[in-house]
């Protein structure tokens, strides 16, 4: 098994922003992701940085005001690595959108997630130098996005005790090269554990503040809205943590293998505050269930990839998968009741249908 | 709504040792719990120890090995409080021996489980006077259980970080009174999040270990224990962190009430790291759901009770519930789908029958 998975193709769900999950193949290859096939969720046009005039702006509720060029964030502070697992808070939305239509949103399937190794600096030690005082931590990218009414640029925070934790960076590096424009060069934040729409890409301030960002991407979108239709600023709930989730990358569903042994292979992530304990796969609809293997761990901030092989005799079979957390917490069952007006955090149970065809 | 509930009748599954669950009404009274209706488990003889001759044996991977009287330990130290639920491992275990049944393990119901404010010191106060080198911090308690054989004392192991949090004590009160015996007098561990089973009661020995706790009820028990029969020292994986969990207090699974508006009333724990940020209800299984109203916060390690009325009309009413948590999380529907050789962790979603009679 390589490390780093070899360029996929990327399913496009959207060419100006650019909107992209990643194949399922290429997933599929290495537990840590191909940058160049990696998933892109953008909701504006890419902005264009010149890193030589960039500065970070922090302010707000902060004893010293900031403002720091790249070079000064390399020298000053020490570097840091993370292999964290990205995953947008609408990946699988597609299973949801089957049971109801969800107009205007994306149908991203399994692959609006990815796992990558990140360098740069810890988001502790430039808050450090500020001297924070809020609850909160705002992220302001430079990316205007028309999504917003009048347009806004993209913008997110997170609790300022999380914000603190080793493991959220600014990132400069990606898998051990330069961050991709695409991906938020010239820095972004990666908080893992988190919501995707948290790790703002082409940051320009860090705002630390008394209460959550205000902005329409957490205030307004990005949020667990009830099902009666109840809609607008601070309805619902504000996604954040990632709840335990998986998924099968091959075979893909609807696929016709070759009858006999059959590799299943897909991916589980707990969080990071709480791992994966155990991935089950079921050939009979959930009464008996094997034990797929745990396959390298990433630490963590990251996925699991399993695999197991099962005996599938010429036919159909469906193959249904559910991960365990480290609370002996598992997968709800049933996404009918997952289903929430912006099709957010589909976490239901996998399950595909494949063919097998006599050998 | 008054804060502490009283006394409610316990339903008892074992009279030696005592083990007993709380009665749904004294649960439904208050969202603190009753000191005298607070479930009581336990695996053997309630040991008689003499409080003044008593001392806690601090030993093991530490700098110093300690023995404290429980005057040092209030004299020396800084007196901490929790309010804090205790679920047991086994709560709600009926409703999976109702789909397969489970020999030899107590048919709890939705009353293993109870909220307390707690009064001690903190662990890490008495651990740093230790200067603690392991990854894991054991508990012993002095009573000796036959379950094991040969017996053993119970005891179980927290990894340090969890020993090293605030809301982690060593009480000698309970909702403001001393501790009765039969919760732990004099000293009992309280750790928030974590199942019952390592709230170690009559504690007598702390032991920082470079491993997780060997004894019987972590290496043997209190694990969930894949379905196939494996079983034995090791088998399966440790419980630990408590999952998102649910249940109705009132009415009654059975009941039958006055049609028309029905208050209904139950409690969601979200294990603390995490919190409850909703709870629905459906009339029709699943199809329509309804958002209660959640009550007082007692503080990220207690459950919060929650309420609604719902309107019944006279005839027979299904009340189906789910709680999500901060990481938009919700409960899983299959019980089926959580059946576990000793019957752990049914968190699945609760439903009750009732009957509405004609007013």
């Amino acid at each position: 098994m390589t490390r780093y998975g070899k360029r996929g193709d990327m399913v496009v769900h959207e060419e100006e922003p650019f909107n992209a999950e990643t194949g399922l193949a290429a997933l599929a290859e290495a537990p840590v992701t191909a940058t160049d096939a990696f998933y892109v969720r953008g909701h504006g046009a890419v902005p264009q940085i010149d890193p030589v005039a960039w500065r970070l702006h922090v302010h707000g509720a902060v004893e010293r005001e900031l403002d720091l060029s790249l070079e000064t964030l390399r020298e000053a502070l020490p570097e840091r690595e993370v292999t964290a697992t990205l995953q947008c808070a609408g990946n699988r939305r597609a299973g949801l959108i089957a049971i109801r239509d969800i107009p205007g949103e994306a149908p991203w399937g399994p692959g609006a997630t990815g796992t990558a190794t990140w360098t740069g600096v810890a988001l502790a030690d430039v808050l450090a130098l500020a001297g924070p005082h809020g609850g909160h931590v705002g992220f302001e990218g430079a990316d205007l996005s028309p999504e917003a009414k009048p347009a806004q640029q993209f913008g997110g925070s997170i609790p300022l005790e999380k914000a603190c934790r080793p493991e959220v960076l600014l990132a400069w590096a990606m898998n051990g090269e330069p961050l991709p424009v695409v991906h938020g060069a010239p820095l972004r934040v990666v908080v893992p554990g988190y919501i995707g729409a948290r790790s703002v890409k082409w940051l320009e301030r860090i705002e630390v503040r008394s209460e959550p960002w205000h902005g329409y991407f957490q205030h307004v979108v990005y949020r667990l809205l009830p099902e009666d239709g109840t809609a607008g600023p601070g309805a619902g709930m504000p996604l954040g943590l990632i709840a335990l989730n998986s998924d099968v990358l091959s075979p893909a569903d609807g696929e016709t293998i070759a009858a006999g042994s059959v590799q299943v292979r897909g991916y589980a992530f707990a969080g990071g505050e709480r791992h994966v304990t155990r991935v089950d796969v079921s050939l009979d609809a959930g009464t008996h269930w094997s034990q797929a293997l745990l396959l390298e761990d990433l630490g963590p901030w990251a996925w699991r990839h399993w695999q197991i092989t099962v005996e599938l005799s010429p036919g159909d079979h469906e193959i249904l998968v559910r991960a365990w957390d480290s609370s002996a917490a598992t997968q709800p069952e049933d996404e009918a009741a997952l289903w929430n007006p912006e099709g957010y955090v589909n976490n239901a149970r996998p399950r595909i249908r494949v063919r097998a065809a006599p050998a």
